[in-house]
């Protein structure tokens, strides 16, 4: 097994582009990480492509425009995660010899996407009006109740977040709020409000993946993968722990192994604050603080640029946006960029460990689902 | 790396069940491979599931359902390869010892999808009228106008498919159509009428794959996988040459070499008849004869049951149906029957080694496809 790193890494800006064709996005990351990896074409043998909405085989349509035409070409859904799925594919090939230098895509194109989203026929959660955001209400509810904790306390991440995002050119929302504002938005679902929730939105990464001893032939600067680690399981746990999501739990736990790290050797982390409630939850899941403890990691500060974990420092799902396929190798090239120390303004001091969480239920039926947990060093 | 068999292998009829979930086809044919491979499921440590148009993460859905709620699962699409590109992942896991024994599914469900196809913004071909029957039609016509070869004689293939399908109790169609008949059926776009295209329709399939050292060790009845190979190239080869598939001539050239066989060595095959010609074609490309010798090795009954080289001996998409996701994973389930000497009346007589072929473009966006060719042995 050869260990494995990544040596390129890039992203078009998340926004709302209803004109673009969402090829033109995943080119644009894909050429870009191709440059910065400065490898020859030749090299890459292999591209793993994640989406969510992308359509049939737009991969290969990627591929074929990068000049790559010929190689084998795997499109991945895996709904949020259907990103960092196809990384972890691309990370399990390198590893074990099949591929040697991998390309990595995530992309998504939801700016035009209706408010509806198609459900399965058996989707008994969906048509019990189990969408995300009220799965994620109720979550919240169960938890300000469980730790008697205000939500306008669980607006601090959003403000945050927003704030982190004011250092990064490639985030969607480039503006301050507060948790007035936060509160006084439209109302979502009780108690979340519409500032509460990320926002749909369209971008794309991508990520070159290689053998350790292929980056020192060539001399490339590279990012070491301690982990990558995909697992299923209930994403709604039958009501049973609203508050505690199991498959981030047992994630966390296996890529803490899998890496040689514990959740303390962590400098910095990229979670799937898809709503504020979430990120207070895996917080805790991650074991950055233990349960009932997230509220108050959130109120010291230690979260936010500067403190002793910052989560979330490129503004998370929740500032930067959430094309969903691209959500999870967006997070990676942040952890990239910070490993190299390159991240300018949101720059964490003496990054030397980073975290990358993203995980969903699918697009319908939240009674099942996925999570990826990738672990990085310089 | 170790050496890769299948030793489990089932599917659920092809038909057309517009009031069954999809998922219930997918748990279906799952359970049934999993029981026929006799494995503990406890085994089984990953899933890669194939599917054009099954939802977001139905895999994750099914295994849940099937009692593999935890392991890892990846949802894959790569059009009519969605099914074979799972199965070439799963392959891949194996031989490389990521995993030492998965479980592939394919499914798709096509029965209540609508004559047009979502497509992508920039699809060119697409805004042109290039769906796929336009696209045979072209290969047909020219194929016809360079051989001066007839229509009625490419008709053949359906007539023998068909005629394959009344041994198959999982085929959507049952019974035998004649050259008139064929020719008399509402036209599609000329020369292609009705027949001459293969049926939308449901369904699904699945395989169990694991390590020759782990057949051995629990005494299992495994067909020997030679070769596994996916590739990407152009569909549609900018007209410059209509009637070579260049990605199945290339697929096919890399699969006999890595499996160490000729084409003369393959004793059946299972190929892509989406339409009449294209089987016509694919025998050229697979090489069971030179170009333009098609219609006279059709004609011959060489690849009919009881010839020198079977096609289709299952009834094929003409004859069995095709839902995309599934229809890699069932050329495959066809072959291990063959390869157990287990397919009663369509039984090829003393098969050693069998060839699966399928390929396709995006639903949109044929001007780049995928191809994916898989070689067993018993």
């Amino acid at each position: 097994m050869s260990d494995v790193v990544i040596i390129g890494a890039a992203m078009a800006p998340f926004g709302r582009f209803p004109e673009r064709p969402l090829t033109d996005l995943g080119v644009a990351a894909v050429r870009a990480a191709i440059k910065d990896a400065a490898v020859a074409r030749s090299s890459i043998t292999a591209a793993f492509v994640g989406t969510q909405s992308g359509g049939s085989m737009i991969g290969q349509r990627i591929m074929r425009q990068c000049g790559l035409p010929a190689i084998p070409v795997v499109n991945v859904e895996n709904a949020c995660s259907s990103g960092s799925t196809a990384l972890h594919l691309a990370i399990a090939a390198v590893r074990s010899g099949v591929h040697e230098t991998v390309l990595v895509a995530g992309l998504d194109k939801l700016s035009h996407a209706s408010g509806t989203l198609p459900r399965h026929s058996d989707d008994y959660e969906g048509s019990l009006g189990l969408s995300p955001p009220a799965l994620y209400a109720m979550r919240a509810q169960r938890y300000l109740h469980d730790y008697k904790a205000d939500i306008r306390d669980v607006a601090l991440v959003c403000v945050k977040n927003r704030r982190h995002a004011l250092g990064n050119a490639n985030a969607l929302f480039r503006s301050e709020v507060t948790v007035d504002e936060v509160m006084a938005s439209r109302r979502v679902a009780d108690p979340l409000t519409l500032l509460h929730c990320c926002a749909r939105s369209d971008g794309a990464a991508s990520v070159v993946v290689t053998s350790a001893a292929r980056a020192r032939a060539i001399g490339a600067k590279a990012i070491r993968v301690l982990a990558s680690d995909l697992c299923s399981g209930r994403y709604m746990p039958g009501f049973r722990d609203l508050t505690s999501p199991e498959i981030t739990v047992r994630g966390a736990r296996q890529a803490y192994e899998a890496a040689g790290v514990a959740s303390k050797d962590i400098d910095f982390a990229e979670v799937h604050d898809a709503f504020s409630i979430a990120e207070v939850l895996y917080y805790e899941a991650l074991g950055f603080c233990s349960r009932g403890e997230g509220i108050p990691l959130l109120k010291s500060g230690a979260t936010t640029l500067g403190g002793s974990i910052p989560v979330n420092v490129s503004g998370g799902l929740m500032a930067k946006g959430h094309p969903p396929g691209a959500t999870g190798v967006a997070q990676v090239v942040e952890a990239v960029e910070q490993l190299r120390g390159r991240a300018g303004s949101r720059q964490v001091e003496g990054a030397k460990v980073g975290l990358t969480h993203c995980t969903g239920g699918g697009v319908s039926g939240l009674d099942h689902g996925a999570c990826t947990i990738h672990i990085l060093a310089r």
